[in-house]
Parts: C-alpha cells; structure tokens; sequence
C-alpha cells in the first residue's frame, strides 16, 4: 500500500498525533475547522480522524472541544480487587450501583458456580469510576447461600472484595477470558460512551483455597481509557 | 432505559441471536431481504444489526452470503509461541512475512531491548494464520548483535521461538500489555478485516534466564476472531 493509497484521515490522523506530542494532558487540541484549513482536508476529514484518536484514548472531549487525553489506566490482571488495581496507579477508585437482583441460576450458571440449577444466586451490576470518571461496568453473580447476608451487610460503593474477605474467603485462583466487544445502547449509555467504542471484556470465575466457585464476573472497560498489563513466567 | 427505547437495531440483532443459536458452524444466515421481512424493519437496520454480530464474531462473510462463524480461536496468555497456543486448540496454524527490515534503535526501542541507541534491530512483520485464515498481525523486534544469522537461518514461514529455544534462549519471564485498538488501513487490509474492527493489541517484552530482554513484540489480533484466557494465581 502507498502512501498516495493511504485514506486522508489517516495522513490526518497522523499528523495531529505528532502535534499532540507536543502538547500536555487536558490542552487543547485546535479546532476541526482549523485543523481542515491547516492540512488542506475537509472538516468531515478531520472529523474521522479526531474520532479514531478518540477511539486510540488519545484525545477526548470536553465540552464541546477536544482535549489531549490523560494516558489510558493501566491495570495488572491479577487476583486483586479493582479498588487495589486503581489506587496501586494513584487513581481514585469509585463505583455505584446501577442493578441489584435475585435471580435463578440457568444451567450455564449453575455450572460456571457449581451450583444446583435454580438456586438463587444474587447479581449486582456496577459502574465502575477513576477519579470520577466512568470507566467500566462489572456484574458479579454470587451463590446467595454462601453470602445469605450481602445484602443486609455489604455497602454497593465498596470493596466487594474486601466484604467477601472479611469473610474469611480468600480468592485463590481466577480463570481470566479477555476480548473485545462492542457495547449495546445500555452499556454505552451508563459507561457514557458510544456503541462504536471497543471495549475490553473479562470473564472471571475466582475460586477460594477448596477450589469452589466464589464468583463469576463480567466486566466491561473502556477501551479508550483502560489497558491491562500481566507478568508471564 | 426501557425496551422501547432501545434501538431497532439492538432488538433485531437479539432476535437474529435466538436464530443464530438453533442453527450450526458455517449455516447461512438468512438473507438481508428475508430478515427485515420478518421482522418488519429497514434492511439498514439489518444491515446494522448484521454488523455488530460481524464484530461479536457470531457471523462472518461467506461469498456474498452471511454465515454462522465458528468460534473465537482462544489462546492462553502464556511465554509459549503463537505456534503451540494454536495447535493446543486443534487449529492449524500458520505464518507469511510482510516485512523484513533492518532499523537503527530509536530511544524509546534502545530502552526497551536494553541495547545501545542506534544498535542494529531486526524488524520482522508477519501475517499470523489460524486454518488458513488471517487472524492477526505480529511485528517482532530483536538485537541484530545477539541472532546475527537469523537472516540465513531463519524460515520467516515457521515459529521464531523454536529457532530461537533452538540458539539455547529460554524465555523465562515476559510483561504483556493488553489494549484495544482499531487497525489502521494498512493493517486492516493485511488481516482481510476492516478500519471499523475493534482489534486486541498486545505488546510483549520477553527476558532469558538472566532477564535480559528477548525481542519486543507487538501484536494486532481480530477481535471477531480471537480471545485470550488466563489462569491467575
């Protein structure tokens, strides 16, 4: 392919990363209409460019401009809680509560937590926050018997770990599914994102010392503002 | 959000699921025309619908027809080759160059490999296969000082870590960094997909027993296509 057959917003695209090297997190980035008169494209042009910037987690919009992006949080794939992850990077971690509910395990379930068919199993669904910022969903499904007082005792706006610790669970091994996927309307909306964006999503079943299911989890995180990082050995 | 606020899209690409589970790898999806008669929609909301099951990697393009795909190829996170991960899942595997380049150090690279600035690197690029199907896209770099017969010896059609376990090099430890991406033209048309296609990028560092850096390697893989999985500990 060369360079003549290259899309314009990827010459584009390309030229902006290089102004956006010199500048710092949360300046400017110049106007679309400025940007199309300074490389000689059309706004649409730029428009497409900006967007796959965005998408990179380089740029992001506020307002109704667009600024350069603070660096994607990096967190480690481990055993540990988001809460750690997040504050291990010196950011603020929060979450809130978007769905609470009793269900009965369908057979996938049952057998991911090792559980009879029907039993009750408790789903909380929560937005996940660095310093304010939404950045991912997460859907913990738990066997109801084994934590019978979640709901009396656990406070949603915080460690779920630390809650199932306290219990004297220790989470021992994990089994990690990483992928991409596209948001539906829902998910976009709550992680205030659009279902263009890529997001990174992980299955977890984390297992105690026994080797018994404690959870499975589903979590979403933006792509645009999430990375992983894991030692091999 | 309620059902009737949903996009119509959303709620065909749901009813197009249910289909897509009573029927088999390599089915035909009914055609456009058919479904948006079904389901009394727009074929662009068909269209649409069709899209984000491409990018979910339910379906895949066959001809001019739309089939049910096979399964995402799941690889473990592991210090082993791309080669054992792929025929660990019964797949075929398989590899082209697209690139063979020798390159000076730049800083950011010289860090990394812990080598000189301006040392000889050997970039080497290559299309990654899964039963034939291009799958993703790996770009590796190594110091020219430590294999400087890889390019007599070395077979770019066959599996870099064997030949260099062969040179007496264990890879011992790697740190991995997991990301979404969106490809670029280029990259996009190496791995028959498109710019819109969320990707999973991966970047690897591997060290020898000594910790001394292997090859840096950065990854591109189809998120239709490919999934990871780790065990944590």
């Amino acid at each position: 392919m060369t360079v003549e057959s290259l899309p314009k917003h990827y010459l584009v695209r390309t030229q902006v990363e290089d102004l956006l090297a010199d500048l710092s997190e949360g300046d400017a980035v110049p106007a679309e209409r400025e940007l199309a008169a300074r490389y000689g494209v059309s706004r649409e042009t730029v428009r497409q460019a900006l967007q796959e910037l965005l998408v990179a987690g380089r740029v992001e919009r506020r307002g109704r401009g667009t600024v350069v992006a603070r660096p994607k949080l990096v967190q480690p794939l481990s055993l540990g809680s988001y809460t750690e992850g997040t504050l291990s990077q010196g950011r603020v971690p929060g979450r809130f509560l978007v769905r609470w509910e009793e269900i009965d395990a369908h057979a996938k379930l049952a057998e991911i937590l090792e559980i009879g068919l029907g039993d009750m199993v408790i789903h909380l669904e929560r937005v996940l926050l660095a310093d304010g910022e939404r950045i991912g969903l997460e859907s913990t499904y738990l066997p109801r018997r084994r934590f019978p007082d979640l709901a009396e005792t656990f406070d949603p706006g915080t460690s779920l770990y630390a809650w199932i610790r306290a219990r004297g669970v220790a989470f021992t091994t994990a089994t990690e599914r990483i992928e991409t996927a596209l948001p539906t309307p829902r998910e976009a909306a709550l992680v205030e994102s659009s279902t263009a964006m890529p997001m990174i999503k992980l299955h977890r079943v984390s297992r105690d010392a026994d080797g018994v299911p404690i959870e499975r989890v589903r979590s979403l995180y933006r792509g645009d503002r999430m990375a992983f990082v894991t030692e091999l050995r």
